[in-house]
């Protein structure tokens, strides 16, 4: 006997990404108007480093406003993204009463807003999220794809859901106050988008890179507008990563594991920036770059102030291992993805943007780093 | 600057509820046909309890297909449903090299199906989940609804998702192999069901329930129905749970908060047993429900082989704590949803089926129990 349980529907989960300079007050207008739907506690989810600077303004405001809010501080760090820290949050809101209508606010850089946003999907089956992005790796890389994730021991982001904020704000003021290697680590991401998909963006960038170290402002709302533009157009084709999403982790095979064999002494866009180089390196062997490109990118990461050479202190060995215990690993074969010359991807057939790589060129490669 | 993030799309999470006596070849067959997509592991999900009688057999025919699989075994019982036995299953897969290609079957009753298919919608931030029921209460609760949660010291169900599973089958023959009160515990969700949605199944029952303990296909089959289709009419009316679906809670208000007092010796079912009989005492009171229908509850319950009193070693004191610590308190009141006599709930307003009941007559009927 079979029962047909239909469960078919229409589902809008857009928002708006909003950039600007100091954009707290924005924010408080828009909770009153009503952005989280009937809400009873705001639980404000950031970390040691931001708190002081913009959540607690933040919970000021939401408490002049008449709502009920609460503060819960993360340490500082990649460290932090962990199914043990998620249930120390689950846990602190639980203790104040916190239920299903309450409406979780990340502010922060990508670790908050993932761990948040992770937090805020299984918290009473699913409670609004909000992001207020204070750093520009998450106005590049968290603000677009509804990723949430934590980390373990064993795999990187493995543990998660798409979950979509109801909005996110990105306040370009919030930039200064990151320390530098902060913006260079928000700049890995953005290279790598021009790299990927934008060859205009790229040429911008070898213009005025150093602007974004002056906080020039049309030169950072260019920048942050660009990112959720070509993560959007990848996004939007591919909204479960069976094919093109897979482009987004361009540097992102070598970069993740060099990230966690560093222990997270590199940032998330200095390795990438690493992965970025190991990547042209193996696409000018193979014919997908030119030796000029490989050097426009290896030059643009440097004006970045981002590593383009492995630490010392890395392992090649313990590299080379990591990288097959990666999650895009696929019959025991690393699996990359190359950009074409600048602003485009290599497509290996109908949705193939992955190519299987042997671990001797691999190891190759990483020996002969030029 | 703004940029509109448009996710506006169709989503289809349909799915079969087969009913019927020995499925697992069904099972097989639909995987051989692609249920679950192209998948490179099964990860089997079960407990001790059913461990040897289903789930082994439906690994060995996983292998016999060809298909690369393994088993996970949680301790049986509702202690399992918790966060540290969600990474437990996590990191087993893990190890055992499961990425996001694979597919969690889940083998049990409702304490695996919540546990597997929570685990299942955030492993690799989501892969196919398929339910193999081999409860009656897992057909009459867990089957419709897409409900998955785990249990924290602090709240019963709060930390989950919802997570469609691809297909459920309903094995009526692995309940011949349960205790006596797992049967009963079953039949309680059923009695709810009719109580809130339908007259002619409570009458069915009232005739036929002992023929449940006897295995009667026919009556097997036809409540194992009946189950879904009440749920499903109610879930669909109201996915997100804003208004109609709380009348599932019917009973479980103080059912939920009995089954924790008691440490977990009461079932699920059973608590909830005593949950239907304590919303008819006080609907009784309100005049929801006259005292015939009420007497005619307690007399079905009963013969449910259900106990329909809080057993003695219950302190009255600590379960109306508990009351105030559930999910479903509103505003620090107790919020209750009743029958309108026998197939109809009462409603009080638009979507509005609850009704805060204060702590003093909670109090008064429990110390008042006929």
């Amino acid at each position: 006997m079979k029962f047909y349980c239909e469960l078919k529907k229409m589902v809008d989960n857009s928002y708006d990404i909003e950039t600007g300079h100091g954009l707290c007050d924005v924010l408080i207008k828009d909770l009153q108007e009503g952005l989280a739907g009937r809400v009873k506690q705001f639980a404000v989810v950031t970390d040691d480093n931001v708190e002081k600077l913009y959540a607690e303004p933040i919970l000021d405001k939401l408490f002049a406003a008449g709502f009920s809010a609460d503060m819960f501080v993360i340490p500082a760090g990649e460290k932090s993204k962990t199914r043990k820290m998620k249930e120390f949050l689950e846990d602190s809101m639980l203790e104040k009463g916190y239920r299903r209508d309450c409406c979780v606010i990340a502010v922060g850089g990508g670790v908050v807003s993932d761990l948040a946003g992770f937090t805020a999907g299984t918290f009473g089956r699913g409670v609004p999220f909000i992001n207020y992005a204070t750093t520009l790796l998450a106005a590049a890389d968290a603000s677009v794809g509804g990723k949430t994730a934590v980390d373990t021991p064993l795999a990187t982001n493995l543990i998660g859901m798409f979950n979509q904020p109801k909005k996110v704000y990105i306040d370009i003021d919030a930039w200064k106050t990151l320390p530098e290697n902060q913006i260079s680590s928000g700049l890995a991401e953005t290279i790598k988008h021009a790299c990927l998909a934008d060859e205009e963006l790229f040429c911008y960038l070898e213009e005025n890179i150093e602007r974004v170290f002056s906080f020039d402002r049309e030169v950072c709302e260019y920048i942050a507008q660009k990112n959720c533009t070509i993560k959007y157009r990848v996004v939007m084709s591919d909204e479960r990563e069976s094919g093109l999403r897979e482009v987004l982790n361009l540097g992102h095979t070598v970069g993740r594991a060099i990230e966690t064999v560093s222990d997270y002494r590199l940032l998330h866009g200095e390795a990438v920036s690493i992965g970025l180089i190991a990547q042209c390196l193996l696409g000018n062997r193979h014919g997908f770059i030119s030796k000029e490109n490989t050097r426009r990118v290896a030059d643009l990461c440097r004006r970045a102030r981002l590593p383009v050479e492995i630490p010392d202190y890395i392992s090649r060995t313990k590299l080379v291992r990591k990288l097959y215990t990666d999650k895009k690993v696929r019959d025991g074969k690393l699996r990359f993805v190359f950009q074409k010359e600048i602003g485009e991807m290599m497509c290996f057939g109908e949705n193939q943007y992955g190519l299987n790589i042997s671990e001797d060129e691999i190891a190759d490669v990483l020996s002969k780093w030029e």
